[in-house]
């Protein structure tokens, strides 16, 4: 019997899986994000944070093998994992694993990030997402040669597989823009809590998309004031406001990371995520004439195992 | 002898200005824009601020007359003056003015916005910075016949003068989305308090203008994320961080709005704002091919003294 413990830890959140021959026994959830620990400051928040969610396997199964991935492994985590460089073997993640103590003495190991570093281009960096694509991948060696998996979220990510490799990636602030423009700028003081209808929004969202469609360089800051006009003049009813902006933001996203990709239609898009957002970016991409051609959930226990195989570990 | 009080009242702040013969005789600053208000929601606030920066002017003079521009006048100001349409003659502002009540019974007279309606586009707003064009074009016939104007700021403004009216104008977030970023973001994290030095923060500025110049459409949210990486690799000091985002920033706003100025260079560009920023802009401008044919601090004085005598108050 092979006995695993697998942490997705990232910035706001914390997910544990119990897995056995690759297959998730038991999983839970917890808010314990780096970034909401339940001690901020040092490693002790990490060390209860850690007891809180998986404590009790630990003393159930003394000799399992704890692996985690993601934000955990930052400068600013429990302990930092280096970055792995692009082009990135990521069934080599495990020779350049970081690591932990536990509570109880025992060692975590640390998933790498992975690091673009071109000179004639702005650094890039990705943690956490490395692991979900392992997972997404692991049974198909054709998407390994050549795709590009699509991560949306509070930073989306646009991934090129090529060669059997990590090639390189792009990071947009998708999510996390709306979110601070949504709270702290004027275009959020028009919006009201309800939500719209599903038609209102619809039509809002792919009206912001068409704009971003047809919008040229630098535009972006110039089209989110219209979140606040729309409302203003009455164009839009209030409760869609927030569904345009998202369509602006969205729409800014794909119309950059999509340039090439028009010109190879043939090229497997993968996307993985959080269902509902996945539903919105296929909308999104099929206004752009473009499919996905899987989708994947949280994928990150499957690359997990993976990496707990390739270290030895079980 | 003809005596005014001017009232340039914003978002964030509030400047009065006694005046005569359209010389300024005492002008005074306080925090108290619409935002800040020392008693919030309701009309009450609104003639605290006034008393507060005037109330002894009013008392002098009992008889002067008193005009505002600005936020003051909007749907969530003292009282609503409605918007005049693009193309809008600025001459004829007096006509749509609006009015508020003073404390001891007198009437604020109150400058109109400017709406820009097309159907074809997202509807635009402006209020304050059409008194600040009056003020600063007064003496220019040739501006009123044929410039762009630019008001860079929180909203940045580019406004287009055709034929002796307002055309049509564009606003640019630039400035706001520059503060919700460092205050909200994950980006304001690597930022310290310390400033870089003149050098450094020149150097960081322009890389920022130079990858927005060089960007497509909708990259901005992927160029932000760089204002992260240039510091998580050491690429860049710190310090500097805020620099590069402002020149990102700056960059897409210039990328956009001088498009087809880039075909007209012989159009008369004038610059209205405060003069550090009207520096940095300048910096930018000229990185892009451009200088201003002229920059004025704030004019809204010489607008609303204008304003007054068109609607016979002086």
């Amino acid at each position: 019997m092979s006995l695993l413990i697998a942490l997705d830890w990232g910035t706001s959140s914390l997910r544990a899986y119990l897995m056995e021959d690759g297959k998730v026994l038991d999983q839970r959830h917890s808010p314990y994000g780096i970034q909401h620990l339940p001690e901020p400051g040092g490693v002790k928040g990490y060390e209860v944070a850690f007891e809180s969610i998986c404590g009790d396997w630990r003393k159930q199964y003394p000799d399992v093998s704890v692996v985690t991935g993601g934000m955990v492994g930052s400068a600013q985590g429990w302990s930092e994992a280096p970055y792995v460089r692009c082009p990135a073997d990521l069934s080599d993640l495990a020779k350049k694993a970081g690591q932990a103590t536990l509570p109880d003495g025992g060692t975590l190991h640390i998933v790498p990030g992975v690091l673009l570093d071109d000179p004639d281009l702005a650094p890039d960096v990705i943690r956490g997402e490395e692991i979900q694509i392992a997972g997404a991948l692991i049974d198909h060696d054709d998407w390994w040669q050549a795709s590009r998996i699509l991560l949306p979220g509070t930073h989306s990510k646009w991934v090129t597989m090529n060669g059997g490799k990590l090639e390189s990636f792009s990071t947009y602030m998708t999510g996390e823009i709306f979110a601070v423009l949504c709270d702290h700028s004027i275009l959020g003081r028009l919006m009201p809590e309800e939500k719209a209808s599903k038609e209102e929004a619809d039509k809002a969202f792919d009206l912001g998309l068409s704009v971003a469609k047809h919008g040229g360089a630098g535009d972006l800051t110039h089209q989110l004031f219209a979140t606040r006009t729309m409302g203003l003049t009455e164009r839009m009813p209030k409760e869609a406001l927030s569904n345009y902006m998202s369509g602006l933001l969205i729409g800014n996203e794909l119309t950059s990371a999509t340039r090439e990709l028009q010109d190879d239609a043939s090229l497997p898009l993968i996307m993985i995520g959080d269902g509902a957002l996945c539903d919105l970016y296929k909308r999104a991409l099929a206004s752009f004439g473009l499919e996905c051609t899987a989708q994947f959930d949280n994928t990150a226990h499957i690359g997990l195992w993976n990496f707990a195989e390739t270290s030895g570990l079980i």
